[in-house]
């Protein structure tokens, strides 16, 4: 017999609204590229009266139903820490978890949104330090990714949110565990703020398909300021544009959202992915998309 | 872009000790053969308290986690009747389904034990009339076994089993729904039986690894008389090798074992399974578990 079977791998997203996500096709290419039998179903999390015990059963029956591992998104990110047996210094950081596999019968929980943002801005800005570094958003996202730049070393990083006992709690949270100059602002201080900084991170998801506009006023974007958008649906939000025709470097939430994805398929299956490929495929998927829906 | 991702096909096998089952290889060949990302994961049911209530939650947690299709074995083939929302006409004869897969959101089962057996007295006999058969063993094989020799039609067909009730109501049933003259016996007339008959089918456990021995005393089988087991692990039951020994036709367990494989993966993928190749895989897998494993 000349046909053999590959070792084959399942993993399943766990979060609500997941059916749209393209990460299963990121993993599932980069699985066929290696030669793997590699499947990605998305499982639909609707909250209910008990969360934890709604997501403490979905993922033991995913082991039972000979899954490998599970990513997991929105709204379950924190919910997870609890059933986690063991837990990376990252996930314990952000009290986070993204991604979970199991280890000889122990459930083993990491956070690739903070390695992912971390490689795609070593990507972008190479060996270039930080500098001064001003973040919306102190949600989930923007707490994976406050965590990523106090690991890489800021000059300072001030924390912005609508909410400002959010931001107040993130700075606090980064200060305490990282040796990192931090503190929070609101929102009106983004014109005294963006002037010193030499870069602008979007968390929040303005911008997205379904919130469109921009976080951040136009007239505020100067050089030699880079901005960064975790955004990555469209891949030319609102922000990005303006603040590419207006001179500065932009930095797209592409690399992200390929990275944690790498970052995950490697624990998965412990080999290492091509991310040069992986963004590639990401950026095809995301250009499909939008050549067949309309942008909203 | 060169690699392209082929269609994904997840299949599970719900059961009681399902894990050592060579289904799962086999569909999983079938499928890497026909260029199919398609995984065969095993579930195992633990029976409780409410056995149809906890069926009901796997097969809607199947689905939830994106599986296809599944099969079902012992001891779930009769509890997922009542959970059908529709049935083939073998499965509700038989009052059994071991394939059950989701069209437009409705859940439809099949029993291929049934076209499967079919199918393998097919391949061993071709046109020949099937005469006088003796069934030996009125449990879910000797169920399956028996509609599918009414289905082709025999001359007459006795159902012998260690319970006379159950063989009893087994020949009932097969009266009621088939043109087959059919009736019930005791172990103590096989030395009767067996004289007058043209074939022998063995759907007892015994004969299997952890069941030795033979159903029928070695006298009794004399040419003409073929010997059919429903037992393929091992493949050269007792039975089968005092039949050969003594001059009589065998037909070994494989057939059945890898018909009802190849129309489950046709009914679950729509494509025609190549048999052929599914035999040739399944002997290999059966003689790679006798070279690993001491025979009991």
């Amino acid at each position: 017999m000349t046909t053999t079977l590959n070792r084959s791998v399942l993993i399943g997203l766990i979060g609500h609204g997941v059916g749209p996500s393209l990460t299963p096709p990121m993993h599932e290419m980069e699985g066929a590229r290696q030669g793997l039998r590699y499947l990605y179903r998305t499982i639909e999390f609707s909250p209910d009266n008990d969360p934890r015990q709604r997501l403490m059963e979905l993922i033991r029956s995913a082991r039972a139903f000979g899954f490998d591992g599970l990513n997991l998104t929105y709204p379950v990110k924190q919910t997870a820490l609890s059933l986690l047996d063991e837990m990376s210094t990252s996930a314990h950081m952000v009290g986070a978890v993204n991604t979970v596999r199991w280890q000889n019968g122990r459930l083993i929980g990491h956070n690739t949104d903070v390695s992912g943002f971390r490689a795609a801005l070593d990507d972008a800005l190479g060996s270039e330090p930080l500098g001064r570094i001003v973040l919306i958003g102190a949600g989930g996202a923007g707490s994976a990714v406050s965590h990523a730049v106090a690991m890489r070393g800021a000059e300072h990083l001030t924390i912005v949110d609508a909410d400002p006992h959010r931001a107040r709690d993130l700075a606090n949270n980064i200060s305490a565990l990282h040796h990192q100059a931090v503190d929070a602002a609101s929102v009106d201080a983004l014109p005294s703020l963006l002037p010193l900084a030499q870069g602008l991170i979007n968390a929040t998801p303005i911008g997205m398909a379904d919130h469109p506009g921009s976080a951040v006023d136009a007239n505020l974007l100067r050089p030699p300021l880079w901005v960064c958008d975790v955004v990555y649906r469209p891949v030319e939000t609102e922000l990005l544009l303006t603040a590419r025709h207006r001179g500065c470097r932009t930095i797209s939430g592409l690399g992200m959202a390929m990275h944690q994805a790498a970052d995950a398929f490697e624990l998965f299956t412990g080999k290492i992915a091509d991310r040069s490929a992986m963004l590639t495929h990401l950026k095809h998927l995301v250009a499909a998309e939008n050549s067949s829906q309309p942008v909203h």
